[in-house]
């Protein structure tokens, strides 16, 4: 097995990774790059690139050859903000407690730089080097999460339930695509990256689907019990906008019980992999985290 | 050889794939795949689909095996055109001769959309039966020339130079990425799909510089001497907007020898191909075309 890293470490490699991965241009062109560049370094915790490098080291792979792949999916993550923040979509003026990139660059630059960093995913991605046959997968799981049946697929059903009272199952299949896709992306591409087994990746997305809505409840808990401190965002924006939220159909209790409910089935999930005191922390912290 | 196709046999072959490529999901989600599906059939020319199966063809490739890499291609040109006429961008109302995206599916549901073609591109292509070490290649240079340092790149250009004069050797600078990388994707992955030999890669790459600059002079000679009848747009709309245009810079007679000399460049370029009829036939096209 290959060494183990905390997860500050892995962090300081995806930031380090990301910050080499766009280069300015030198010219008109980097009115763009300068927006990529901003909404990028602007990081939140790098959970999916984290859990991609981790499933990726405990199925025998190389950190550094899946580099290029983890900074790929923190872009994709990074371009479904820029985009989700817009005018037209959730019209948010901040993001982590800065600007939002179209406050900072206009409507304009924040809509290209979000198509550069998609689009920019599957450039890097497509020249990690590992075997062809390993990465081809990668990069249609990538794409496949990512796309109109997945990630972009959540954000659709989230704007028909504008103003809308929505039921917990239809919330809870909106937020499968809408955030939980890309997470079981990160889980699934470390193990292919590495040519796991298939009940690796099959673990891996057990995993991938408890963490993915227990982070979802806890994201609406924190909009209620949270401070505008810790989370860089004013709370209660959800109930502000009339969104329909897990606390809000379950009540606090019942959601802080499922939240741990489900922390506890994503531990579960981990047997079939000989170390996995990495994840099984990181689906706890994520469970008790404030921000 | 494998067998030639006339230019409507690729056409009704595209059509066909692009049709299939995006099924709908019989829920929420058909929002988008509607809005997706919509501008996808209000085809144009698909010069560019074209240009990758012929370049495949005659190196030797099998067009059945390249229809993935053609329809990806299409998609990426269809996403930038539903974004470029947004109401931040462009903000144009008509598209060929229909309402553009936003106008029809509103802003939020065109902005996913034209995500869901980029991201949908990247997926069709990976799964396109060629052979990984021909494939990966082929999916660097279409997220390469779509990418900030390519066609956003130009795209960005171009913002800047909104009612600003800008001389024939920047506009030239803008075009080369903003039209010219996508043509230039086209040919080049039409090549490397197939295996083809570095010769006739750079060959493909002297084709697709020329034609892609002729290309943009007749659009700006059109929308002066067109009609709106055979543009399906108003004409005079550069001139409103007061953009740079080769007209303008060069004057009309300029213009058309110019577009006369690339499309010539663009021929002679092709000497190294054995069967070039079709190719030749169709820079030929391109320069007189009246839409």
């Amino acid at each position: 097995m290959n060494n183990a890293f905390t997860n500050e470490e892995y962090t300081v490699m995806i930031n380090a990774a990301l910050n080499q991965a766009v280069p300015l241009c030198g010219d008109e062109r980097d009115a763009v790059t300068k927006a990529m560049r901003y909404s990028l370094a602007n990081g939140g915790k790098r959970v999916r690139p984290v859990l991609l490098l981790e499933f990726n080291r405990v199925c025998g792979g190389n950190v550094t050859n899946a580099l290029p792949l983890a900074c790929a999916i923190e872009m994709i993550h990074t371009y479904s903000l820029i985009h989700d923040d817009l005018p037209c979509m959730d019209d948010d003026d901040f993001r982590r407690g800065k600007p939002s990139c179209h406050k900072q660059f206009g409507e304009a630059t924040a809509l290209l730089a979000g198509d550069g960093l998609l689009t920019l995913a599957f450039s890097v991605a497509a020249k990690a080097p590992l075997p062809p046959e390993n990465l081809l997968p990668c990069l249609a799981v990538l794409a496949d999460t990512a796309g109109y049946r997945g990630m972009i697929g959540g954000q659709t059903m989230d704007l028909q339930h504008e103003d809308k009272a929505v039921d917990a199952e239809l919330l809870r299949a909106t937020d499968r695509l809408k955030t939980g896709q890309l997470i079981c992306a990160a889980c699934r591409i470390g193990c292919l990256a590495a040519g796991a087994a298939e009940e690796q990746v099959a673990a891996a997305d057990a995993y991938a689907e408890s963490i993915g809505l227990a982070f979802q409840i806890v994201d609406d808990l924190l909009d209620i019990t949270g401070t505008a401190e810790e989370l860089g965002k004013p709370i209660g924006s959800d109930a502000e906008k009339n969104k329909s939220t897990y606390p809000a159909l379950l009540g606090l209790d019942e959601s802080r019980r499922l939240v741990q409910e489900l922390t506890q089935q994503a531990i579960n999930a981990l047997s079939c992999f000989d170390e996995n005191s990495f994840l099984i922390g990181f689906a706890e912290k994520l469970a008790n985290r404030t921000n």
